[in-house]
């Protein structure tokens, strides 16, 4: 797929924006990739951010995957838009085990009102071996 | 709905469980309500749970969410089980504004290996009104 | 859950796109139930709507489903609006057995936009008793 | 990803097995692709398989996504099993136009009990241009 951004400032307006997020802050997730369609969030393991086996909770990729997936969808709006999830399904593939996940999401189809977004989650393991955990397919909506 | 437990000490293992999912401790969650087939968790909004624009993250209602719905389907297993989720929607009626937000989870239905369970969360303001702001629909399975 | 109608004609609406649904004349639906904000459609088993076997195939569940949350929907909706499906989940819970099926379904939360319904499709035996054996979280957005 | 089949005889099972599903021949469906791990189903439109606008309705395109998905989860499962869907998910991305529809599933992740699938369904025109026109996410167990 290639996308076509149409806002010359996503870059910049999505780091912004990311760096509001003060959640992100609090498990300590960056905004690793930036373009057009596409976008990345990356996520060092921490004990505290675990359930009741130590991997990774469920919501905590999820947190990352929905951001990540939001402005995807934002990298192809338009200027002066703002992006909401509307509803996200996650599938949950494999215990999140890894030294870092990354959230690697990509715009399906990007429409006027609405676009659909997926997002792939894998856990990195200190070789640098990806393993896919988690998947999911979301819809975001652009208000403007 | 009736719900039946078979694990005489579902409601203690729930405690548990919730105790060594160190993110609850991170966010500030705590296990509300234990019933047979029906868990509450509840967390006070904090500054640094937010998304862009100062609402909580849609990942954080999901992780306690997703929680909920775990012990849910557990209550309702067998002694020595485990549950694990296999997947979740959520679908995102309002902005979660809130003093404080409610995870209530029921299950739909309750099965050998497989458990689908439903999740409405509330944001709660000052005066105690409370607001349906998300709803998950979740499928749990059964490891024993 | 109360629903306010804001388009008298609704009803009359509905019958009318839902006689335009060339499917469920095929698969042999009606539509049995039209109120503001819930809706009902019946479907009798036939042995030609069915899997491998011989259970109605989810996918027959899913449209007399979809049908019935889009026109939940469009019933809340002003006059002059189209409804579209966005998306849906469907949680399969048992296999479809019965003579009938009916699949209710009603709104979660209403928009300017966007409509959440959910949908629960029963199987009635002959002796009128009724099971759960799916159901549907979905989005429909209003276009006018 | 490269799939391996573990029984030899999945593709003449699941021709087979296709062949109950006697709502595919009502409907006018075909399989087209089994391979293991994906599985591909054609449907050429037909005015009666439609919903109010004259598109193809949702609830068919479903009907032809869940089966590519259950045969692409079963052309991975050992001999002598059976596989039913749990959930799935679908993403509704354009207007369901084309001369003929055709579903692509394929096996995200393989599992003992739970394989999840994805499917894309196309709408191809009289030149055979395809338009990606929903997504499907789902869940298959397997029964031994």
């Amino acid at each position: 797929m290639s996308h076509q951004a149409r806002n010359p400032s996503f870059a910049e307006e999505i780091k912004q924006s990311f760096a509001k997020q003060t959640i992100m802050e609090l498990i300590g997730a960056e905004l690793s990739r930036v373009e057009p369609g596409i976008i990345e969030i990356s996520l060092p393991y921490r004990a505290d951010l675990a359930q009741q086996h130590g991997y990774l909770h469920a919501g905590i990729l999820t947190t990352i995957a929905d951001s990540a997936c939001g402005y995807a969808a934002y990298s192809l709006m338009p200027p002066n838009s703002e992006v909401l999830s509307v509803e996200f399904k996650v599938n949950l593939l494999r215990p999140a085990k890894g030294q870092t996940f990354v959230a690697r999401a990509e715009v399906v189809k990007s429409g006027k009102t609405l676009t659909v977004v997926r997002a792939d989650v894998f856990g990195v393991d200190e070789d640098g071996r990806r393993e896919l955990v988690a998947t999911m397919l979301g819809t975001m909506i652009c208000l403007s």
